[in-house]
């Protein structure tokens, strides 16, 4: 897509509102693309996003339109095997594509001629914006040719753009749970955990930040410091005790130090 | 310490030559602290180091000087408590600190009449010497007197100097543990996963980036995604599959996302 000519050829159905829709949508629109519709369940989700993209809603599956050239489906996983039956009946010359990090392309088999992936791989939420040049997007599609379209568009919206199989998608996306959805989890026990104290967050973060600078010129591996990397028991058995009013952080606390344990070990 | 003639007239001895004494010793040294010594026991180390700050090293206790002012003691706890009789012993006016997270102030008691605690939270690397203007660093001291000569020498170092008693340090340093080094274990889990699919590591960093950049903003409760948010069972059984030959990180899965999925029913 070298242009706006090109863009506005392309009409695009965006069927989800939730926060991937809405990044993408938001991202689309502002380069030109032409969103014609957009389906969602949730009433007041489809609204606000078709007001954004300045386009119209829907939410009863039996009206999405079905004259679109591409269907991006940015829909939770159950949500998208239900649907994918109906939304890709009487459309044959479309092309379909889901966003999910964790299902196959072959979820399109038997229902859909031309079909896809485009995972954008982030962490949004519809409250804040990011910049999509720097999301990573993995594309996968059934034909070269499609592979093609999906990277024009996916060039227009992110300087990184790879073609990836759903072998190596499924791995790169449990890997995000790990370093994103698990890492973030740990920031909200820390938390929990201050705010018995009367210590606010804020504090943590230099710590955090400075954490994450560090894996940018070392590996995590070589980056790794606290008790844990000599099993400074001393400490670690100290630490087991604080937690003893939450069992379940205790647990996390022994998986994690024995892990890293084994790791720097293995070095 | 307004000014460098001040500084100069508190001759100070460093007890280490570890991440944590380099990066202190450093930022004393361009601020034009007298460092008249520093001792390690490990002879390369202390050697290093006292290049780096122009002065002197010694790798026997016997032979720290007793003259200084203010003996920081960056070692690590075993260490610690080992070398405090040797180190007190004939210095009577002499200011102690040591710098760890996770130590009371009294494992100074009966042996010194000075003490304090002197806690820079960070993750240090010899390697990569961070700005020490950035680094909350939290005091503690036996007297009124001797907390503000601290927090003078802190308050040159730092912009973010507080006091903080040894049960709120303890807690904060626990904090630090599962903000900081398991976070960082979960990445060098994450870049292991990738590995195994010949995925670099460096793909995950602007998604690691803006985890971070998020709780900025939102707290972590409220920056959480993924899917065991809505606790997703089919992505999270097909996402234990994979990790079938890894025991260990089943395990932490399971746990990391029972425990995000208890939080944020009980938003």
């Amino acid at each position: 897509m070298a242009n706006n000519g090109k863009r506005q050829e392309l009409g695009i159905v965006l069927v989800g509102a939730g926060n991937l829709a809405t990044n993408l949508g938001v991202a689309l629109h502002s380069k030109g693309y032409d969103i014609r519709q957009v389906y969602s369940r949730t009433g007041e989700s489809a609204r606000i996003l078709g007001q954004r993209l300045s386009t119209g809603y829907t939410t009863s599956p039996g009206e999405i339109y079905s004259d679109a050239d591409l269907y991006i489906v940015a829909l939770k996983d159950s949500a998208l095997a239900e649907l994918i039956p109906q939304l890709t009946v009487g459309r044959q010359d479309a092309l379909f594509v889901h966003t999910a990090g964790s299902i196959s392309m072959d979820v399109w088999e038997g229902y859909a001629h031309r079909y896809g992936v485009f995972y954008p791989m982030q962490t949004l939420s519809k409250a804040r914006l990011v910049d999509f040049r720097n999301i990573p997007v993995f594309l996968e599609a059934k034909t070269e040719e499609d592979l093609k379209l999906l990277r024009s568009v996916a060039e227009d919206l992110s300087v990184s753009v790879r073609e990836l199989p759903s072998e190596q998608r499924r791995c790169l996306h449990l890997a995000a749970v790990f370093a994103c959805n698990f890492t973030n989890h740990l920031y909200a026990l820390a938390a929990e955990l201050l705010a018995e104290h009367d210590i606010p967050f804020e504090v943590m973060l230099p710590l955090i930040d400075e954490t994450v600078a560090k894996i940018h010129e070392l590996s995590p591996r070589e980056a790794q410091t606290g008790p844990a990397v000599r099993y400074d028991a001393n400490i670690i058995e100290k630490q087991l005790e604080m937690l003893v009013a939450h069992p379940e952080l205790q647990e996390l606390y022994r998986l994690l130090s024995e892990s890293i344990h084994r790791m720097s070990n293995n070095k």
